[in-house]
């Protein structure tokens, strides 16, 4: 059935007020009196909902559903700002894996130099990704996304993490490659863990060493080089894996 | 290093006939006599080369090298014909991924019907894709690229492998999220295994007997609904991660 992320709380009675959802809704799937959707507001509860009124697009809540399909962890991913339009696909493709957050932060070896007047036309743009990509994998939540405008404010918020991976080309050769699955066998419900990732280039050597000062760990991704979009799909891929699909001994 | 890919077998002296190998290394790269690069021929073995010369666009080999980043499974997926230019998507990040096989078959629910033509130009473009991908991951073989015909002649190959995987949305709605992790977690080095994946509109009820009558498994790939081009990924990931990054008793 076809679900739509709805802005703010449940009320029993709905309007929609956002033009594009209303429009998906009354032009393209053109609902009627009586048909019924599924509509997730910020609470992250999936409601069945039915159309009282397509002209003045209200619906109704029917009753509450017990579908979950979000991650039992919050996983963030950050990627190093990388070229051209590559975080439209990790968005998508990172928002269908179960994201919880889409960031990226200048690197020092990011090529592209964004303002704040393009990252914020750029986040508007991969909001929507997410929500369409939210919408068809079924999701109870939107990834949160983020474009820091300073590595500094990036920097800021690694204290709220419980955990921080550093995906490190050079753990995988030097066959530290056990580590990511060692920590993950360790993570409990609800945690919340940052995966970051250089750009095209890589992350520098004084990256590195600041995001380990802030508690990050190494980790190889395998032995075979992953470009700068794909590696955080492995990584959520792997969490997924380990949490949802490993019975674990606790 | 840059990676080349070689035709053929190993020789001490090598002349490179491959155009667009040729164009590359002499003049996308100008490389001169005395640059080094890394060779890859059919027995997977990368050798370390030097240019002999370039205008003849001959090197001689070096050393063997030891590094291999082959999965210690042979890994296939196959996909159901899916739309537009996912299977290019679906090949540069499953040859990153390790992938050993990317297979599409024309599935009941496959909206696209490719003729044998447009095939055998599809596999070409595809070829180019995965080796472009296989040399910057740094892989030490090629992936086996097919698109079959018939469904009846994807179907002969499925007694060739030691598992079958059938992704299959309905098994991650019932829950049976486990049966992916107890597999792999019994899997041994060298042995062939299948992911088979539906298209746009998933595996059709007579096909998913049909695989399962070949002992093909259904498995589910944890509880969000993927893109039928996100769900290689998933699996390629998974994988790799429980066979290469998941210390196991044995």
């Amino acid at each position: 059935m076809q679900q739509y992320f709805v802005k703010g709380k449940a009320e029993e009675l709905v309007t929609i007020t956002d033009k594009d959802t209303a429009k998906h809704m009354f032009s393209v799937m053109r609902l009627a009196e009586g048909d019924e959707v599924v509509l997730v507001f910020e609470d992250g509860i999936k409601r069945l909902a039915r159309v009282v009124s397509s002209s003045q697009q209200q619906l109704e809540i029917v009753q509450e559903l017990k579908d979950d399909v979000e991650l039992p962890v919050q996983v963030t991913i950050a990627s190093g700002f990388p070229k051209g339009d590559k975080l439209d696909f990790v968005t998508q493709k990172a928002t269908e894996l179960g994201a919880a957050g889409i960031w990226a932060y200048p690197a020092d070896w990011s090529v592209v130099k964004w303002d704040s007047k393009k990252l914020a036309k750029k986040v508007e743009k991969l909001e929507k990704i997410a929500q369409g990509a939210a919408e068809q994998s079924k999701r109870n939540r939107l990834p949160d996304i983020r474009l820091f405008d300073k590595k500094a404010d990036f920097l800021a918020q690694l204290a709220a993490f419980d955990k921080i991976f550093i995906a490190y080309e050079e753990s995988a050769k030097a066959g530290e490659m056990a580590r990511l699955a060692q920590e993950l066998q360790a993570v409990e419900a609800n945690q919340k863990i940052l995966f970051i990732f250089g750009p095209e280039g890589g992350i520098s050597p004084k990256e590195i060493e600041t995001f380990e000062q802030a508690g990050g760990i190494p980790v190889g991704l395998g032995p075979r080089i992953l470009r700068t979009e794909t590696a955080p799909l492995y990584a959520l891929s792997a969490v997924s894996y380990a949490v949802e699909l490993t019975s674990r001994p606790d």
